[in-house]
């Protein structure tokens, strides 16, 4: 299995959502393994970490070029609030993340205020990188503390929000409630000619029983009592924008991502929605690299059923059973019907849990990447027992 | 590593305690690992499983030898019970274990009354034994329900219990208050001539604070209220013995195995402590199964610091070391301070622990067999990625 005498280890995990960013659990399973050889030249490991277009998208992208990542500084999901926002080139491509500019990390908890948060900072970001001759983008829509429609967004681009006498009326939620027109007038000419992949698994339109301010605003401090009031803001806004553009998108599975910048992007940008995964494994060529190596360990944070729905560590195995690499995961915890990763393509999976031990403490981040280092460790010490 | 075509593993696992026994993780651990590999014929795994000299210890010896375990029917740990005890035979050697005669699972917790239960059935069933031309005898010292110094099995043989008046007091500990002479005029002769090795890794003296009574005595229904008054009732027989027998051991480590018998057996018999591992690995010859497999997987509930101090584990794998054999221990958890092991032999070690659930969950048998078999059968599809 091994090319020459050098083991080659390619190390693809997701985040263990809650624990550890992809990099960090990455990072440990390759400390584990390096370990367990007495030899530090008899292995070789590799560090690919997989985002899926959330948070941590842009850090995971560039993890072995750091030198495409870049930083601004825009307004954050607050009004008043400056945040140095991290986006990424790829040859002629621009790559942001919503969670970098707009969000719900930035903002404290009991901070968290859908009528004032706003994408206003990406916008803002998009718009240098255009003026700087930028015209294909990508962005990443996982995190967000908005719930903005992407009316921030458009704002900071050139559109105007106007109420019935024509008067302008900022760019915040809250100020939408007598929205009845918007303007194109002052729009940035370049966006004409830009395109946009919209990287985002959420599947939910942009309004009603299944749409953003129902199933993902709570989170972003969205109230049981607000929450019709805010839906017939996204309602019209989205009639207006229909108006305006002659397309339909409140309907179209990702238009309430990010709090419904899937619906702004769509509507407003020659643009499409892409499967996050996907986006980065393409970005990062991971396939080319799985066949440069002789194993792959992916994992992430739970290991079950719905891991075979397109969840990364079946996907990573999918790509390596293409080059007949063996697969190794590694994930928090495994469930009763996990072993059906076997046929899957994971030759073999293993949970990094170690005792009895509460939820808290399982899921604290040290105990996480000790674990997942312990487990390797151990998991490469039984290798060579055998090679 | 492998001899011709077929791997053979040997199996030699510690019970889970509270969870699972020998028997039933070596047998779960040997059908994960047959799972893993297509070929039946590709491998084979027998089971040694190990016992310490507590409960199950009978059943885990004679695993591969089931016709030398017989079975008679004697008095139970409770006056009126009946049991049907199984002891073994080797060679000329009679391996008894109090569990079977008057073990605390025989008792219902709310019947538990350590005034009248009694040791009584052990003696039965040695009497019949020497009756039968047996003079070498094991008893295996765990999971007794009795506190009764050993004066049941003492009975049964032959010695009576005197009031000052020289009448006769039965054998139960509530009869003992007035015990003021041990009368051997009526033992069974063939005792002079027996020799007992006491299997036990209990190091508490007969009485006092770290003594039978102060102990172990609460799990047995000792209460706080009658605790000082069996011991005065144990310090009393002690001090009889002595004046009968010449010798002093309610002192001796060990004296305060099950109850007390630890004591009887060291007083008035040609007896020895044993280690319960040490003498069971000798008599299941497991050192020369070990010397005649290619990989060994040993195991206990829980691999920790204290593993390291001649639990079976280590034990085990400080045997197969000598024959350079890759160890591979499984347990339930492992602490923080479980690498160690893999300084005293143990190659590579797993916990079967698989996500976050409550202690109840996680001990419960039929999951800690499930999650045993999965991790084998993990590990050898693993293993044989690299074969």
């Amino acid at each position: 299995m091994m090319e020459g005498d050098r083991l080659k280890i390619l190390v693809a995990m997701d985040s263990f959502k809650g624990s550890a960013t992809s990099v960090e659990v990455g990072e440990a399973a390759k400390k584990g393994i390096k370990e367990s050889f007495n030899m530090d030249e008899a292995v070789e490991v590799n560090v690919f970490p997989i985002a899926d277009g959330g948070e941590g998208t842009i850090e995971a992208l560039f993890y072995n070029e750091p030198d495409f990542i870049y930083s601004e500084t825009v307004q954050g999901p607050l009004l008043g609030q400056e945040v140095n926002a991290k986006y990424g080139v790829d040859h002629e491509t621009v790559i942001l993340e919503v969670a970098e500019t707009s969000g719900i990390m930035l903002v404290e908890k009991d901070e968290r205020d859908p009528w004032c948060a706003t994408s206003f900072g990406l916008g803002q970001l998009m718009k240098r990188r255009i003026k700087a001759g930028y015209r294909k983008f990508i962005v990443c829509l996982g995190g967000s503390a908005t719930n903005d429609g992407g009316i921030g967004l458009l704002n900071a681009l050139g559109y105007n929000f106007l109420d019935a006498k024509g008067r302008s009326l900022g760019h915040l939620l809250k100020d939408m409630k007598h929205l009845s027109k918007i303007d194109d007038s002052s729009v940035l000419p370049e966006l004409a000619q830009c395109s946009i992949r919209i990287a985002s698994d959420v599947e939910n339109p942009l309004y009603g029983e299944n749409g953003a301010t129902l199933i993902f605003g709570k989170q972003k401090g969205v109230t049981k009592e607000d929450e019709n009031e805010i839906d017939t803001i996204l309602k019209n806004f989205a009639y207006l924008t229909n108006q305006l553009t002659k397309t339909i998108y409140q309907h179209t599975k990702g238009a309430g991502a990010a709090g419904g910048l899937g619906f702004a992007l769509l509507s407003y940008f020659d643009s499409e929605i892409v499967s996050g995964f996907a986006e980065v494994a393409r970005i990062i060529d991971i396939e080319d690299h799985i066949e440069q190596h002789d194993l792959v360990i992916t994992g992430e944070g739970m290991l079950d059923a719905q891991s075979m729905m397109g969840k990364v560590p079946v996907a990573i195995a999918s790509m390596a059973k293409k080059y007949n690499k063996p697969v190794i995961a590694l994930s928090g915890g495994v469930s009763k019907d996990a072993a059906m990763c076997n046929s899957k393509g994971i030759d073999a999976f293993f949970p990094t849990i170690r005792k009895i031990a509460s939820e808290r403490e399982v899921l604290d981040r040290d105990n996480t990447l000790e674990a997942i280092r312990e487990t390797a460790q151990q998991l490469f010490r039984l290798v060579q027992l055998f090679s």
